[in-house]
């Protein structure tokens, strides 16, 4: 059991979206996260899909969504050869003491303080799963209040 | 007609996300963005939706999303009062000139470069819709190979 990451090219449309989330709803495959935005040319959005499954399953999942309507392209982004970065929005309870921490923090991982309340600041960090991970770790000795997580998105290294 | 952002508690189950996006497919509204990831807990999700609409469409669209199942709570996240990011991954073809190029492009906006081929380059960069939109408008001397947006993620600057 693995985690794939997808990337998949469809038509903007407002109904493709429920096409590929209803077709992993009717299967019971589960999606680890998703994110949908526009590309380069804005007739067509990208989706990037975290599923777990195993190889055959990823197989099947990559098949049926190539049948759907509106849909260009699905790729499947192999870690050697494409990059896959997630950002991440976290909202730490902090006193004057673990304000000065967390900004340490910060620098290490070259992540920034986006706001700063009397008694919380907020970060933003981008990076690697792995980076994440290790971020997040370190957290875990302060009060997280809010964190929201936009799910993976990637390219591959090489166009073809 | 304005974009909002929507911040959207859920249970992580498979069908949350059917059953959201199924509700904007048939009434027929437009997500511009979605993504949605895992939070601090790990039983909830959180998906964040920018939709465009007037002030009616988005009352009735929260109501609406609100009344779903494993929905948790649906927040209207105000440019004033909360923090909005987007992460962009987007690939340049570039010869040796045009690298130097973009990499002082990158310095100015703190961007990254995150890979680098014979003929192309990859940058990530993070930021506000304002600041993203001027990092692209410089991008337009170059051409872009692909480019692919996480959605907007957002978060209220203060904890209620």
């Amino acid at each position: 059991m693995n985690k794939k990451v997808l990337s998949v090219l469809v038509d903007n449309t407002s109904g493709v979206l429920n096409r590929v989330a209803g077709l992993f709803s009717r299967r019971g495959y589960n999606i680890d996260s998703l994110t949908v935005g526009e590309t380069e040319n804005p007739k067509y959005s990208r989706m990037t899909i975290v599923v777990t499954g195993d190889d055959d399953i990823i197989e099947q999942i990559i098949k049926q969504i190539s049948k759907l309507e509106d849909i260009k392209k699905v790729d499947l982004l192999e870690p050697t050869s494409s990059v896959t970065r997630e950002l991440i929005l976290v909202k730490v309870k902090t006193n004057a003491t673990q304000r000065q921490q967390i900004y340490a923090m910060t620098e290490i991982f070259r992540a920034n303080i986006v706001n700063v309340e009397k008694d919380s600041l907020m970060i933003e960090i981008i990076g690697s799963q792995s980076k994440l991970q290790a971020f997040l770790t370190l957290l875990e000795d302060y009060e997280i209040l809010e964190l929201v997580r936009t799910g993976i998105t990637g390219l591959a290294r090489e166009t073809k």
